[in-house]
């Protein structure tokens, strides 16, 4: 089944404790839909860059076949640009610069071909936009999909639970789920979370892992302990990436295959973090996703 | 198999979110027995009291078939005593007080009717004492598990080294395991600590769950997500018990083994949590366990 994904795709200029980048290519849709682009190659994206994209970078997303025909670029403006430094723990980052640039009046454009798509990734950005995807879309797709982050909790708390309304699973990490809730335990996080309208919940722990929560069913899939985080930048994006990109190719959206994607998604986030910005989402091989799979089947299998 | 325990056993007073205590009995050697009772009936008890501590929690122990014989009981001397004060996140607290008492000069008398154990679980007490009862055993244990902290980490380092060189399992938490050595990620830090003595390493991460590292495998168990977390005091000790008592009752120490083991202790520390002190682990029914531990079997099972 078709997939559309809305978000940033972006410049990014990172620091970690292993380096520093130039501008290189990041955003979060360029994350979800590179993730995404191993499972389905009914995979659209719509976002907006400036003129000073690079069309090499656009050419990558081509061959991972991506339809870009939802991606607009804007003549004379800039595309959006953030920098950040990752402290030693790797969990925790400062903002060093944002420029909204092109991001600041992205006017969603659905191009008529993406018109039919089953599922839906709202990656991160202003709540009003990926509501306004939701409201221009002829149809409502069998699943919709909603990243989100603490800013939007923050300044934009309103137009967020607007949107929670019309979405099936919300995909945040512990500490927004805390922020948007009140609430400490996860659980119960979770669970005043389904009542502001997604019927399932997947809140994200980093290098903890990622809890599924739908009805009255909880799965806990672990993330891969690894020898060295490179960069984490993105992993959540691709986590969701991976998450939607399964679903959309197996058209199944009971609890038992999301509880799939959830590993499928954990598996290519892991891939993500070992080098810098989506480097090593470009040429996976499904030998490797397959292995890393593996591995987490390894890591969590228990028999009484 | 016999199993064989030492630790303090002392007195507790506590400050949660949820309310305070007055002395309760507490310390890693009454958390690990009761948790083990569960399991063995050959559960034998090196630890010592001074002449406050109530026959009463004796009795206690008594009645979970914990073997008291080596529990020394100190004419005119008190009983170990800890007081602490948890934080809103239920993941740090600070030592209110601490008063060695009789632990000060504590010498672990081995009982002979404790010498056949096959099972030795050195529960968080000095290095030089844990050291102690392994070289006035006849026999050495088929297993030898140890539970250490940071204190003895930072004031005992070169005992804790030379005892790390006699035991095949360390039990840490993830900070132990950094501060020990030096190594952030935990793959790093427990493939160190394997060259230290222990063949395997269990790394205790809380709410985060559990990694256990054998040779060049790898499991992870998770923590219940729980609504609620009363007390966490003796958390830890609980899953050293579960672990150590499944092993003791199977006598089993193949790595398969060993992975159910993380999964009884994980569950009985999922009780551990819910009420002040140890309270909760003392009329635990087969059917509760049973079912805790299917609750970890329904969170972490996928199929692919």
């Amino acid at each position: 089944m078709s997939l559309l994904t809305v978000g940033s795709v972006a410049f990014d200029a990172l620091e970690t404790p292993f380096g520093k980048t130039d501008k290189i290519i990041g955003g979060a849709a360029t994350y979800i839909t590179l993730s995404a682009s191993y499972f389905t190659k009914k995979n659209n994206l719509v976002a907006v860059v400036g003129d000073d994209f690079p069309q090499s970078m656009i050419d990558y997303l081509l061959q991972h076949g991506i339809n870009t025909e939802g991606l607009q670029i804007k003549q004379g403006e800039k595309t959006f640009f953030w920098s950040g430094r990752y402290h030693n723990d790797m969990n925790t980052r400062d903002t060093l610069e944002t420029q909204l640039n092109v991001m600041e009046n992205f006017d969603p454009v659905i191009p008529d071909s993406y018109q039919d798509c089953q599922y839906l990734m709202l990656g991160n950005t202003a709540p009003a936009i990926q509501q306004m995807v939701i409201e221009r879309l002829k149809t409502r797709p069998k699943l919709i999909v909603l990243d989100t982050m603490n800013l939007w909790i923050d300044i934009a708390n309103a137009d967020l639970k607007n949107l929670l309304k019309l979405v099936d699973v919300l995909v945040v990490n512990d500490e927004e789920a805390r922020q948007l809730t009140g609430e400490y335990a996860l659980v119960k996080a979770a669970a005043k979370i389904r009542t502001m309208g997604p019927k399932t919940v997947i809140i994200k722990k980093g290098e903890h892992g990622a809890l599924l929560f739908s009805e009255d069913r909880i799965f806990f899939a672990p993330a891969l302990p690894l020898e060295e985080v490179f960069d984490p930048t993105g992993a959540g994006d691709t986590f969701a990436g991976g998450f939607i990109g399964h679903l959309a190719k197996t058209d199944d959206i009971s609890f038992d295959n999301m509880k799939r994607a959830i590993i499928y998604g954990s598996a290519m986030a892991s891939f993500c973090v070992e080098k810098f910005g989506a480097e090593r989402m470009l040429n996976l091989t499904d030998e490797e996703i397959q292995d890393r799979v593996d591995q987490f089947v390894k890591l969590s299998a228990f028999g009484l």
